[in-house]
């Protein structure tokens, strides 16, 4: 019987915790200061204390600072943003984190906006985005989750030439991931909740994306056993992380990125290596 | 013999040009400056002569002031970005186009983001990009070429759950569009220069959207009956401006928008209808 196999990050993992932990003894050697990074909070949502956590055992782990910088759910946008503009011009933070999703009654765009586009280190922020559109990645923070996605990919097929098919396409994930696809010469098909056929197209492609945020978006009867599964979904089901394959499809398929154990191990180092950047490009901006 | 049909732009272009003269003449009755537009240059390239004449002949012909603002090929970095950063905060310009290509040393992406989002009016920075991706278009100014594919392929199709094909990924026209067809709830599928087997993935979709700027991209051995097409190429071969489908097949297609005669006679008047949404905002923001 076929058995499809999980994608191991074990290697992934292990080489950006060195890589860099070389980075951060170099600048040491070279007594550079190597700041903090701030993680803003401006929300209740629950989730939020997760990716603390996460990024606290991370930061912890390499032995680097950071800062939470909690601003209360009731906060107005004006002072968010003299928040986000404050971190941005101290001398002493190095990389910001706005943890999303906002309190409901403030704007995002707006936020990520007042944020320096050389410590926004999730990537999201319209500097970004826009050196993203351009083909200009060696001079871009990259959002960890998507560049986590591809890396995962990458492991199993060459990109470039290679039908993939990405399934959602929200602001965080799907859109930034669509365009880093493109950069790397893959043809990508994007899927929609109106996308009619879905099976028979999904049977053209070699590689699938997930990143609708929807638990079984897609399970067995739509996969083939040449698919290679890369899962970016995070839902919470009766307190359970799932992602947004159902479990059932992975004896199906050639391989498998799993949530959990798969995407979301890479994205807290990815942010450190972004990170590590900021920190670099800081000293060069003498910032 | 079957016969592909063009698609016509001229009810489209009386409408726009209507609804941009009612606007106005709205505007002068509750006596509201109506600003002037800034065409910025800092290029000696020859095509922006092109835009340039056309943007001062609609301009004129609608009655709007716009100001040429040569600042030489060989203008700073630095320079650059103070006279843009001026005009965005300039109390009399209410739009600001920086023509691009600019001279080959200057970083548009740096550029661009000197910009006021709300003067941005060919909508390629990085603020109005960003409101793209959060799917947040009503607050945007729109990129006119991409809006001008999806206005033409909408007289033709439904694009809500509709394959379309966008061949070629660029900065200023394929990223944004893949967005804009995503936000409408298209299946969208981009290729690449490493894309393979073109003819039998252009056979699934119903729209094909050209804007990789080769002339001859495509020819009659890849469409099919039931395709339309829609180019938004821009090449001059031989001092001839032609898109990127060779002409031949326009015979052999449902419909298609040639160049020229399609997305270039609607982008001049989708850019005026921004600078009439710039204006308002510009008054909303005291600005």
């Amino acid at each position: 019987m076929m058995e499809g196999n999980p994608i191991l990050t074990k290697p992934l993992v292990q080489a950006l915790r060195s890589e860099i932990r070389s980075a951060l003894a170099e600048l040491r050697q070279r007594q550079q200061a190597i700041g903090l990074l701030a993680l803003v909070i401006a929300s209740e949502d629950p989730a939020i204390q997760v990716y603390l956590a996460s990024q606290r055992r991370i930061a912890e782990n390499l032995g680097l600072p950071v800062q939470v910088v909690d601003v209360g759910p009731e906060v107005t946008q004006a002072a968010l943003t003299s928040t986000l503009t404050e971190l941005s011009a101290s001398h002493q933070v190095a990389g910001i984190v706005l943890e999303l999703p906002l309190a409901g009654h403030l704007d995002s765009e707006a936020a990520l906006s007042a944020i320096s586009g050389h410590k926004d280190v999730e990537g999201l922020g319209p500097y970004n985005l826009s050196l993203l559109a351009a083909g200009r990645e060696g001079e871009a923070l990259l959002a960890p989750t998507p560049l986590a996605c591809l890396t995962l990919a990458e492991t199993q097929v060459a990109l470039q030439g290679t039908r993939v098919a990405v399934i959602g396409s929200g602001r965080t994930v799907g859109k930034p991931l669509i365009w880093m696809l493109l950069n790397r010469g893959a043809t990508v098909t994007v899927c929609t909740p109106h996308t009619r056929d879905l099976a028979e197209l999904l049977s053209e492609v070699e590689v699938i994306f997930l990143a609708a945020g929807k638990p079984k978006l897609i399970g067995p009867e739509l996969v083939r056993p040449h698919h290679v599964i890369i899962d970016a979904g995070i839902n919470f089901v009766e307190d359970r992380l799932v992602g947004d394959a159902d479990a059932a499809l992975y004896p199906l398929v050639r391989s498998y990125s799993p949530v959990p154990g798969g995407v979301g191990t890479l994205t807290g180092l990815l942010l450190f290596r972004n990170y590590i950047q900021a920190l670099r490009w800081g000293m060069a901006h003498g910032g």
